[in-house]
């Protein structure tokens, strides 16, 4: 039994009688207990409950109902979405005896009513705050960090232990983790999904999505999870449209948009040479590309913290006071200095927002996706707090994993990321495809188009031995 | 030549050839050398451009052209408003020296395209921070404040001197003057006017609207005022509706809720007995009363205030460090003083302002409008920061007259001021009529259903004497 299998395929095994949920689950379990130790993806695992989920799938399949796409699929949740009966943690000792969720998130209730199966939760950076997730190794080298906010679910992917996982994005926790561990995820646009019963950071730029290996998988996890939640204030009621119909189409006559500055700026020597051949391809395969340039890009990172950092010590401003003392020491950090932010830098961010959402709305009115890298290097050490980019350009973690992925959570576009090739140390690395709002489906398009004609989607990190390093549960 | 005529009658008198709009214009000038002197509504007046536009005005209609209900019609405009070729100085000795407005805002634009003449520009509050308009009289004592900040238009208006000014809300600005000269005003629904080309005080809390004496009046300007403008990111598309074709069809019927708190409390006795009357002059009409309640009053005002200090102060904040000497002392404390707002309490501004939307979408579900007093008391002495509202109740002046208003500004919901009494100083005082979003045909409604029950809309203050107060144009 392989647990390294796709969304669909797995779908329609099932359908055919030719795979059992249980079994797909069951092999996932085994999975876990196998290859997590060291990498430690996983925060809790609810093997009993996954279980009967599958075997009910399975009853339910026999029977001849469809439950649609995530039906009788082992899935893993972020601790940040509540799941009922469970503590959401939010990767926070301050959370860690937390009543148990009453009810699940929006967006797990509807994977949940979709059939899924839920393995367990994977492990967030504190409150989604911070880009490494420090509890979790990077399958490809656990001394290196998985990225963050997500880690836990992509690592949880990376290593083959489910077939989706839940991710949140608020300045490119989605896109992130899924670039330096070698899988796919997508940025919905804002509103898309849900943000009901996931613990906010920022509210303005919070996005939830699915990681996925390939991306179809993206495809159909969203067509679940999408969809409008009056309870959500931030929620669209736009109407889903078919996310897999026009998967297949290719990228033929569709115009990308590739910027000269910003994104092609302070690139690895790896990323760069990724970056060319993912266009070339894309080119190939009968794409015009077209120069832009983005006059705004200066103003993208600080426009992004002062309203992230406002809207969080917002947030937790009482409990800082209360239960500081539990917080990590960075996380803590960044929150004290968002409460000494004077309201004028905040509401200029938010100008600078409307501005920037104007320039990329001209910008994708006549082209149809914008092309970039996802990050412009791969996994930093897990020890440290600066990235060597190039020989001469180093740069914060935190810096370095932001700037190229903020600005789809400034203007609230969609964005996949899908794998893209390694570099010279065989790490991966991501290309970012960002859309029209609401377009997830050319986004997708442009996506599967390019997965099809590459096989960077194929490669796997080792097989993890036993690790002694700083993994902790 | 009277120019006391409500601006559908003069319309109709101009175009059976029984009025000429050059010698309404006229009249109106005349009327502006004579009374204004001592109450100095006033800024500029614009007699030459005034007398050209009227005589084109009488050439078109004369030839059967017609521009719409404002063609011919003499207005005046607050100076926060471009006009072409004037300053607009906002108030504000840091502006006396500003360039002339290369263009007309877009209202005014909208206002000079459908032949509307325009006599001058009025005072304003200093960039409209502020509650009083200092530099003009209240037409009914000039001893008193014709209240702000668009209180040059109203007093224009009280004084007869125009059919209709222009005004602007942010916290009140529309309303809160027009109550205390006892005229009429509207503040639309957020984004029904454009802003562009008017000096922001506050951007997610500014309006545009106008001020007029007759409900009909208010009805026929907002029609040529309102629509789509693309320049400005607030504007809203949904489409204009007919403001006058249902004026007439009173409020039988209608559901109209009273609230028990907030707007109950604290009202000068006059305030108290024209509301009660004014209440049952409705119910009488057949209007169903409902009582309800407003769990989030209490946070109305801090809300309104974080986000309009944080959002007036970061507009201000280059031009405070080398000009801050030329703005009056009361304004300038306040912009240094949002200075220094922490952004976490405009968040949490924000974050309340959701709920109190929420809180009145709820209850204009079931209820039509909403009506309540304008302001708790009448106009303030012009030396006094303070207002002896009752016996036992003394309240800052700025407070007492925003307490009121501000949650239409804080929801964004259309709010109609009307005449509703005088009271036992013989100074007028307001109704306001709060509705649904993009339903100001419903308030304007109920409001002229009232106005035709009533006679407080013939009331006009006494001819104004020369006055060697503090006015100063």
């Amino acid at each position: 039994m392989n647990s390294d299998l796709d969304i669909l395929s797995a779908g329609a095994a099932m359908r055919r009688g030719d795979l059992s949920p249980v079994e797909l689950t069951r092999a996932c379990l085994t999975r876990i207990d196998e290859v997590d130790g060291a990498v430690n993806a996983y925060v809790e695992v609810y093997a009993d409950d996954a279980l009967a989920a599958a075997r009910q799938a399975e009853d339910e399949i026999g029977r001849g109902v469809d439950r649609g796409p995530l039906h009788g699929i082992p899935i893993a949740v972020k601790d940040l979405f509540d799941v009922a009966g469970r503590v959401t943690a939010a990767g926070s000792r301050s959370l860690a005896d937390a009543p148990p969720a009453e009810a699940d998130a929006h967006s797990v209730g509807l994977l949940r009513d979709g059939g899924a199966v839920i393995l367990g939760k994977t492990h967030t950076h504190e409150f989604a705050f911070g880009s490494t997730t420090p509890q979790t190794g990077n399958p490809w080298d656990l001394d290196r960090v998985p990225g963050g906010s997500s880690g836990g679910s992509a690592a949880a992917l990376a290593l083959d232990t489910c077939l989706m996982a839940l991710g949140t994005d608020t300045a490119g926790s989605i896109r992130m983790p899924a670039a330096l561990c070698g899988v796919v995820g997508i940025k919905p646009t804002y509103g898309r999904v849900s943000k009901g019963g996931i613990a906010p950071l920022s509210w303005s730029l919070d996005h939830a999505g699915p990681l996925t290996r390939y991306v179809a998988d993206a495809a159909a996890a969203l067509q679940v999870m999408a969809g409008h939640d009056p309870a959500d204030v931030g929620s669209h009621d736009a109407p889903v449209p078919d996310y897999l119909a026009r998967l297949g189409d290719g990228v033929e006559g569709l115009t990308i948009a590739v910027p000269v500055n910003h994104y092609a700026e302070n690139l690895s020597a790896g990323m760069q040479q990724a970056y060319e051949q993912s266009l070339a391809v894309l080119e190939q395969l009968g794409a015009n590309i077209v120069a832009v340039e983005l006059p705004l890009a200066g103003a993208y990172m600080g426009a992004t913290f002062a309203i992230m950092m406002a809207e969080a010590s917002a947030y937790h401003r009482r409990r800082l006071g209360s239960l500081g003392d539990l917080y990590t020491e960075d996380v803590r950090a960044l929150l004290e200095a968002g409460l000494s932010l004077p309201a004028v830098d905040y509401v200029d961010g938010q100008r600078t927002r409307g501005l920037v959402q104007a320039e990329w709305q001209q910008i994708l009115t006549s082209a149809d996706v914008v092309v970039v890298p996802t990050l412009p290097t791969s996994a930093a050490l897990r020890d440290s707090d600066v990235l060597d980019i190039t020989d001469s350009y180093s740069e914060s973690v935190m810096s370095a994993y932001v700037r190229l992925s903020c600005p789809a959570n400034l203007t609230g576009l969609p964005a996949l990321s899908v794998p893209c090739g390694v570099d010279a140390q065989g790490l991966p690395l991501g290309l970012q495809i960002i859309g029209r709002p609401f377009d997830e489906a050319t986004v997708l398009r442009v996506g599967a188009a390019y997965e099809r004609a590459t096989t960077w989607h194929q490669l796997r990190p080792p097989s993890p031995e036993p690790h002694t390093g700083s993994g902790q549960r």
